[in-house]
Protein backbone atom coordinates (compact mmCIF):
# COMPACT_ATOMS: atom_id res chain seq x y z
CA UNK A 1 0.00 0.00 0.00
CA UNK A 2 1.31 3.20 -1.16
CA UNK A 3 1.50 6.54 1.43
CA UNK A 4 -1.59 8.03 0.86
CA UNK A 5 -1.65 11.41 -1.46
CA UNK A 6 -3.45 14.06 1.27
CA UNK A 7 -3.96 17.85 0.40
CA UNK A 8 -2.37 20.31 2.23
CA UNK A 9 -3.33 20.76 5.92
CA UNK A 10 -5.16 21.05 7.91
CA UNK A 11 -7.05 17.71 7.80
CA UNK A 12 -8.80 14.85 9.72
CA UNK A 13 -7.42 11.77 10.29
CA UNK A 14 -8.70 8.83 11.98
CA UNK A 15 -5.96 6.39 13.90
CA UNK A 16 -7.26 2.93 14.42
CA UNK A 17 -4.98 0.58 16.03
CA UNK A 18 -6.40 -3.25 16.29
CA UNK A 19 -4.57 -6.47 17.62
CA UNK A 20 -6.45 -9.26 15.32
CA UNK A 21 -7.83 -12.46 16.77
CA UNK A 22 -7.27 -15.82 15.89
CA UNK A 23 -8.32 -16.65 12.40
CA UNK A 24 -9.51 -14.67 9.11
CA UNK A 25 -13.75 -15.68 10.45
CA UNK A 26 -14.26 -13.27 7.26
CA UNK A 27 -12.28 -10.94 7.73
CA UNK A 28 -9.95 -10.13 5.16
CA UNK A 29 -12.81 -9.83 2.27
CA UNK A 30 -14.58 -7.56 4.94
CA UNK A 31 -11.55 -5.02 4.96
CA UNK A 32 -11.16 -5.10 1.60
CA UNK A 33 -14.64 -4.03 1.52
CA UNK A 34 -14.53 -1.10 4.08
CA UNK A 35 -11.89 0.07 2.11
CA UNK A 36 -13.38 0.34 -1.11
CA UNK A 37 -16.95 1.76 0.92
CA UNK A 38 -14.56 4.78 2.80
CA UNK A 39 -13.17 5.89 -0.26
CA UNK A 40 -16.34 6.29 -1.99
CA UNK A 41 -17.39 8.55 1.13
CA UNK A 42 -17.79 11.98 1.19
CA UNK A 43 -14.68 13.92 2.46
CA UNK A 44 -12.36 11.02 2.01
CA UNK A 45 -8.95 11.96 1.24
CA UNK A 46 -7.00 8.44 1.53
CA UNK A 47 -6.38 5.61 3.75
CA UNK A 48 -2.77 3.66 4.94
CA UNK A 49 -2.74 0.35 6.19
CA UNK A 50 -0.11 -2.22 7.66
CA UNK A 51 -0.26 -5.33 9.86
CA UNK A 52 2.63 -7.36 11.35
CA UNK A 53 3.00 -10.66 11.69
CA UNK A 54 1.84 -10.41 15.60
CA UNK A 55 -1.46 -9.11 14.03
CA UNK A 56 -1.07 -5.56 15.68
CA UNK A 57 -2.13 -3.25 12.93
CA UNK A 58 -2.72 0.32 12.28
CA UNK A 59 -5.18 1.78 9.85
CA UNK A 60 -4.90 5.79 9.51
CA UNK A 61 -7.54 7.31 6.49
CA UNK A 62 -7.71 10.98 5.84
CA UNK A 63 -10.75 13.31 5.90
CA UNK A 64 -12.02 16.74 5.03
CA UNK A 65 -13.53 17.34 8.41
CA UNK A 66 -14.80 15.93 11.29
CA UNK A 67 -18.90 15.64 9.52
CA UNK A 68 -16.80 13.15 7.07
CA UNK A 69 -15.94 11.30 9.61
CA UNK A 70 -19.01 11.09 11.67
CA UNK A 71 -20.75 10.38 8.14
CA UNK A 72 -18.07 7.43 7.81
CA UNK A 73 -18.81 5.83 11.25
CA UNK A 74 -22.54 6.08 10.59
CA UNK A 75 -22.72 4.32 7.47
CA UNK A 76 -24.93 1.67 7.91
CA UNK A 77 -22.58 -1.43 6.50
CA UNK A 78 -19.17 0.29 8.31
CA UNK A 79 -21.47 0.27 11.57
CA UNK A 80 -22.14 -2.99 10.85
CA UNK A 81 -18.76 -4.69 10.30
CA UNK A 82 -17.79 -2.12 13.29
CA UNK A 83 -19.97 -4.73 15.30
CA UNK A 84 -18.41 -7.69 14.11
CA UNK A 85 -14.65 -5.84 14.89
CA UNK A 86 -15.75 -5.55 18.21
CA UNK A 87 -17.21 -9.16 18.95
CA UNK A 88 -14.87 -11.06 16.61
CA UNK A 89 -11.88 -9.90 14.84
CA UNK A 90 -10.25 -7.78 17.28
CA UNK A 91 -9.04 -8.60 20.80
CA UNK A 92 -8.47 -4.67 21.33
CA UNK A 93 -8.41 -1.81 19.40
CA UNK A 94 -8.76 2.08 19.31
CA UNK A 95 -9.68 5.15 17.65
CA UNK A 96 -7.81 8.38 17.42
CA UNK A 97 -9.29 11.26 15.91
CA UNK A 98 -6.58 13.68 15.16
CA UNK A 99 -6.22 17.22 13.26
CA UNK A 100 -3.08 17.21 11.14
CA UNK A 101 -1.46 20.43 11.39
CA UNK A 102 1.79 19.78 8.97
CA UNK A 103 3.15 17.27 6.88
CA UNK A 104 6.49 16.28 5.09
CA UNK A 105 8.02 13.79 3.43
CA UNK A 106 10.55 12.24 0.79
CA UNK A 107 9.85 9.85 -2.01
CA UNK A 108 13.08 8.60 -4.17
CA UNK B 1 2.96 -4.26 19.94
CA UNK B 2 -0.22 -3.22 22.00
CA UNK B 3 -1.95 -0.15 21.62
CA UNK B 4 -0.67 3.14 23.56
CA UNK B 5 -1.48 3.78 26.89
CA UNK B 6 -2.37 7.23 25.85
CA UNK B 7 -3.53 10.29 28.47
CA UNK B 8 -7.08 11.74 27.87
CA UNK B 9 -6.54 14.32 24.83
CA UNK B 10 -5.82 16.46 23.65
CA UNK B 11 -2.04 15.70 22.89
CA UNK B 12 -0.33 15.30 19.59
CA UNK B 13 0.80 12.42 17.17
CA UNK B 14 3.48 11.69 14.76
CA UNK B 15 2.17 9.31 12.20
CA UNK B 16 5.22 8.09 9.85
CA UNK B 17 4.29 5.93 6.91
CA UNK B 18 7.65 4.54 4.95
CA UNK B 19 7.87 1.88 2.35
CA UNK B 20 11.25 -0.35 2.89
CA UNK B 21 13.68 -0.53 0.57
CA UNK B 22 15.32 -4.35 -0.06
CA UNK B 23 17.64 -5.24 2.55
CA UNK B 24 18.24 -4.93 6.15
CA UNK B 25 21.58 -2.71 6.13
CA UNK B 26 21.38 -1.79 9.77
CA UNK B 27 17.66 -1.07 10.14
CA UNK B 28 16.26 -3.03 12.42
CA UNK B 29 18.49 -2.31 15.37
CA UNK B 30 18.51 1.23 14.79
CA UNK B 31 14.96 1.12 14.97
CA UNK B 32 14.39 -0.70 18.08
CA UNK B 33 17.28 1.65 19.33
CA UNK B 34 14.80 4.40 17.62
CA UNK B 35 12.08 3.19 20.08
CA UNK B 36 14.27 3.14 23.01
CA UNK B 37 15.51 6.97 22.95
CA UNK B 38 12.30 8.31 22.01
CA UNK B 39 10.68 6.42 25.16
CA UNK B 40 13.16 8.36 27.25
CA UNK B 41 12.28 11.95 25.87
CA UNK B 42 10.59 14.67 27.24
CA UNK B 43 7.27 14.61 26.95
CA UNK B 44 6.65 11.26 25.37
CA UNK B 45 3.59 9.21 25.75
CA UNK B 46 3.51 5.84 23.66
CA UNK B 47 4.27 4.41 20.32
CA UNK B 48 2.53 2.11 18.34
CA UNK B 49 4.38 0.12 14.87
CA UNK B 50 3.13 -2.06 11.97
CA UNK B 51 4.99 -3.51 8.99
CA UNK B 52 3.29 -5.48 6.71
CA UNK B 53 4.64 -8.33 4.17
CA UNK B 54 5.23 -5.50 1.35
CA UNK B 55 7.22 -3.31 3.75
CA UNK B 56 4.96 -0.74 4.32
CA UNK B 57 4.71 0.32 7.37
CA UNK B 58 3.23 2.85 10.17
CA UNK B 59 4.33 4.17 13.55
CA UNK B 60 2.13 6.32 15.44
CA UNK B 61 4.31 7.97 18.31
CA UNK B 62 2.25 10.19 21.01
CA UNK B 63 3.15 13.20 22.75
CA UNK B 64 2.18 15.99 24.87
CA UNK B 65 3.17 19.08 22.56
CA UNK B 66 4.47 20.32 19.67
CA UNK B 67 7.73 21.35 21.41
CA UNK B 68 7.96 17.63 22.75
CA UNK B 69 7.98 16.66 19.14
CA UNK B 70 10.64 18.83 17.94
CA UNK B 71 12.74 18.24 20.51
CA UNK B 72 12.82 14.80 19.57
CA UNK B 73 12.83 15.49 16.06
CA UNK B 74 16.33 17.62 16.99
CA UNK B 75 17.37 14.95 19.00
CA UNK B 76 21.49 14.12 18.06
CA UNK B 77 21.27 10.01 17.88
CA UNK B 78 17.90 10.52 15.74
CA UNK B 79 19.09 13.02 13.72
CA UNK B 80 21.62 10.61 12.19
CA UNK B 81 18.90 7.66 11.98
CA UNK B 82 16.64 10.01 9.95
CA UNK B 83 19.40 10.99 7.53
CA UNK B 84 20.10 7.06 6.95
CA UNK B 85 16.49 6.70 6.65
CA UNK B 86 16.49 9.25 3.62
CA UNK B 87 19.19 7.93 1.91
CA UNK B 88 19.18 3.80 2.48
CA UNK B 89 16.15 2.29 4.34
CA UNK B 90 13.29 4.02 2.87
CA UNK B 91 12.25 4.60 -1.21
CA UNK B 92 9.62 7.17 0.26
CA UNK B 93 8.29 7.90 3.70
CA UNK B 94 5.44 10.59 4.75
CA UNK B 95 5.39 12.64 8.47
CA UNK B 96 2.32 14.13 9.63
CA UNK B 97 2.21 15.71 12.65
CA UNK B 98 -1.54 15.81 14.25
CA UNK B 99 -3.42 16.87 17.57
CA UNK B 100 -5.39 14.16 19.05
CA UNK B 101 -9.15 15.62 19.60
CA UNK B 102 -10.77 12.08 20.85
CA UNK B 103 -9.92 8.88 21.55
CA UNK B 104 -12.16 5.69 22.89
CA UNK B 105 -11.68 1.41 22.18
CA UNK B 106 -11.74 -1.48 23.84
CA UNK B 107 -10.50 -4.58 24.72
CA UNK B 108 -11.47 -7.93 26.01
Amino acid sequence: MPTAATPKPPYYAVVFTSQRSEGDRGYASVARRMEELAAGQPGFLGIESARGPDGFGITVSYWTSEEAIAGWKANAEHAAAQEAGRSTWYSSFAIRVARVERAYGSAR
